[in-house]
C-alpha cells in the first residue's frame, strides 16, 4: 500500500507514519489519513470480515494484519418511540465489543512498529480488546484501569494475559498513571492512537453495504472519547470523497447527562472542554471527562447537522427491558444511544421517515450483575 | 418450497410438517429432511447470514423467517498440542452461544406453526437462545431451568422477557417438569424439536465456504444433547450428497468424564443409554445423563470414522487460560472440545497433516464469575 498521511490536528506537523508516534511535540492529537479506497464492485468476493476495506485501512504491510476474523455484525430493525431503528449488533465481536474494530487496526499497527510491549488505560472495553488483540499479536501488554472496574472486566483482561493494574480515584487518574508509565513503554492508548478510529470507521461501512450501498439518514452513537463517532465520521466521510455516497447521515452524539462535557461545549459554543465534574452514571463505558479529541468530534457533527445530546441516566433501566424483551441485550452504556434516538425523534431532529442507525456497542453479558438489578425493577 | 419429510427416528412413522408435532405417537425422536440444497454459484451474492442456505433450512414461508442476521463466525488458527486448531468462533451471536443458530431456525418454524405460547428446558444457553427468538418471534415463552443456574444465565433469560420456572434437582427434573407442562403449551424442546439442529448444521457450510469450498479433515465438538455434534453430521452429510465434498470429516464427539453416558455407549457397544448418576461438572452445558437423540450420534459419529472421548474437569482450567492468552475467551463446556483435540492428536486419531476445526460453542463472558476462579490459579 502506499503510505498514508501522519499529522498533527492542532499545528499540522507531518510525521513519518513508519515510526512510533502516539502524540504531536506539540502536544496535540495526531491523525492518519490512508490515500486509497476499496472498489464497490472488489467487495463481493471478499472475506466476510472487515478486513474486507483493506484498502481504506493504513496498514502498510498484509504480514502485520492481527485479526479474528472480524466485523461484518447483524443489522436489526426495532420498532421504538414510532419509528424503527436499524440496530447495528456490535457487541458480536470476540471481546464483545465494538472496541475490537479499532483494536485489530491498532494493534496490527503496533506490531507493524516491531513493539514487543505496549500499554494502555480504559476503564474496560477497550482494554479486554487491546489485552486480547496483543495477545494475538503476541505483545506484552499492560492495562491501567480504575480500581472499581467489575470484577467480570478485570476478569477478561487477565484472562487474555495482560497485566492489571488497578489505579485508585476516577478514570482520568487511570490515564495520569499510563501516561506516565509511557515514558518507559508504548502508550497503546485507543483515543490518543488515531489507528484505532480507522477501524471503527468500518462500522460505517458495513451499514452502507447493508443497506445496499446507501447512507442512512441518521447515525446516533454513545460518545465519550468518541470511537463510535468518529469512526462513523472517518467512514462516511470516505465513502463520500470516493462519491459512493452523497451526502454524510447526520451524525447524533449521545451522552450521559451525569458526564457530558460534549453537550455542553456544543451547547454553549465554548473553545475549550469545561472542567467537569462528574457524576457516576451506569453509563460507565463513555464517562469521560475530558477527551482529547474534541475537536474533531465537534467539526465531525457539525459538519454533518447533527448535535450532541444527553439523557438522565434514569431512561436506561426501561430502555435496557424494552429491547431485551424485543431479543437485544445490550450493556447499559449502549442505552445511552438508543434513548438519545427516541428524544431526536420527539424534539422532531429525527423525522419518521428518515432511517437511523444506532450501533449496539457492548454486550448486556458484559454486564451481567448489574443489568439483574437494573432489569428486576 | 417444497415441503420436508417428517418422520420417526424409531418406527419410520410420517407425519405433516404443517402441524405442530414434537415427538411420535410411539416415543421416540422425529427428524425431518429437506430436499433441496444451496447451489455453490448463487452464494456469493447472499447476505453473510446463515440464512444464505435458505434452501437447505426446512421452513415453508419466508415470510415465517425469525432472525437477528446471525451466522458467518469467524474462523481463526490457534497453535496447541502441536497441531493448529481452526476455532470457529461460534459464540458470536446475539445471545452468546451458537445454540442461536437452531433457536433461528426453531423458532421460525414455531411461527409457521402459528404457535402463540411455547416451553422448553435448558441449563442456560439454549434457554437464553430460545428465549431470545421467541421474543422477536412475539412468542410468550416459559423457561423451565435447574435450580442451580447461575444468576447470570437467569438474568439473560428473563431480560429475554420469558418466564423462568426454578426447578429443584437435577438437569433432568426440569426436563420432566417441562414435559409434564407441554401438555398444555407446545413443547418448543431444542432437543426434541429436529428443526434445532437444521440450524445447528449451517456451522458446516459456513467452515465449508471458509475452507474454500472444502470440509476438514476432522471436527471435534462437545456433545450433551448434541446439537453442534449431530449438526456437523447434518450439513456435511447434506454437502456430500450435493456433491459439494467427496467424504465426510471424522466426528469426533467430546463429554466430560464426570457425565459422559455417550462415550460408555460407544465403548461398552451399548443398545441403549446406561443409567448413570452424573457428578457435577464444569462443563456444566453437556452435562446431559439421558439423551434423546443418542441413535443418531452414534450412527453419525460411526458414519464418519470419528469416536466418542471425555475428557477430565482437571484439563479444563489450563486449556482456558491457554486459549484466553491467545485471544479466545470460552465458556467452560466449549473448552472439553479443544481437551478432546489434544488427546485425539496424541492418541494419533488425528494426524499432525489433518485439519481440524473446533467450535468455540459459548462466550467467556457467559461465565464470567467462574471464569475468574478457573484462570486465577
Amino acid at each position: 500500500m502506499s503510505e498514508a498521511e501522519f499529522a498533527c490536528i492542532d499545528c499540522g506537523e507531518n510525521y513519518p507514519p513508519n515510526l512510533p508516534r502516539w502524540r504531536c511535540g506539540c502536544g496535540g492529537p495526531l491523525e492518519v489519513e490512508p490515500n486509497a479506497v476499496f472498489t464497490r464492485e472488489s467487495l463481493a468476493s471478499r472475506p466476510t470480515t472487515l478486513w474486507r476495506y483493506r484498502e481504506a485501512i493504513p496498514i502498510q504491510d498484509d504480514s502485520n494484519i492481527v485479526t479474528m476474523d472480524e466485523g461484518m455484525t447483524p443489522l436489526v430493525s426495532i420498532a421504538h418511540s414510532g419509528m424503527e431503528i436499524l440496530c447495528k449488533l456490535d457487541f458480536l465481536f470476540p471481546t464483545g465489543s465494538f472496541k475490537d474494530r479499532g483494536a485489530t487496526v491498532l494493534m496490527s499497527k503496533m506490531k507493524e512498529w516491531g513493539l514487543a510491549q505496549v500499554l494502555m488505560d480504559s476503564s474496560g472495553n477497550a482494554a479486554a480488546a487491546v489485552a486480547a488483540y496483543a495477545a494475538r499479536a503476541g505483545i506484552e501488554c499492560d492495562i491501567y484501569a480504575p480500581a472499581s472496574t467489575s470484577q467480570a472486566k478485570c476478569a477478561q483482561i487477565t484472562a487474555y494475559g495482560a497485566r492489571l493494574h488497578k489505579i485508585p480515584g476516577p478514570r482520568a487518574a487511570s490515564t495520569a498513571v499510563a501516561m506516565e508509565a509511557a515514558k518507559e513503554r508504548f502508550y497503546a492508548s485507543h483515543f490518543w492512537n488515531p489507528w484505532f478510529n480507522h477501524g471503527t470507521k468500518t462500522w460505517a461501512f458495513e451499514v452502507w453495504e447493508q443497506l445496499g450501498f446507501t447512507a442512512p439518514n441518521a447515525v446516533v452513537a454513545p460518545t465519550g472519547h468518541g470511537s463510535a463517532l468518529l469512526g462513523a465520521y472517518l467512514g462516511f466521510s470516505e465513502l463520500l470523497r470516493a462519491g459512493y455516497i452523497s451526502e454524510l447521515p447526520k451524525i447524533f452524539a449521545a451522552q450521559a447527562a451525569r458526564c457530558a462535557p460534549m453537550v455542553q461545549m456544543w451547547e454553549e459554543n465554548l473553545e475549550a472542554v469545561p472542567e467537569i465534574t462528574p457524576e457516576e452514571t451506569i453509563a460507565e463505558g463513555i464517562s469521560i471527562a475530558a477527551p482529547v479529541r474534541w475537536k474533531q468530534m465537534i467539526e465531525a457533527v457539525r459538519e454533518s447537522g447533527g448535535c450532541f445530546i444527553s439523557v438522565e441516566d434514569e431512561t436506561i433501566p426501561p430502555l435496557l427491558r424494552e429491547f431485551g424483551a424485543k431479543g437485544v441485550l445490550m450493556e447499559p452504556t449502549s442505552a445511552v444511544a438508543f434513548a438519545a434516538a427516541g428524544l431526536l425523534r420527539e424534539q422532531g431532529k429525527i423525522s419518521q421517515s428518515e432511517s437511523v442507525v444506532v450501533p449496539v456497542t457492548g454486550h448486556g453479558l458484559k454486564a451481567a450483575d448489574k443489568l439483574e438489578k437494573l432489569m428486576s425493577v
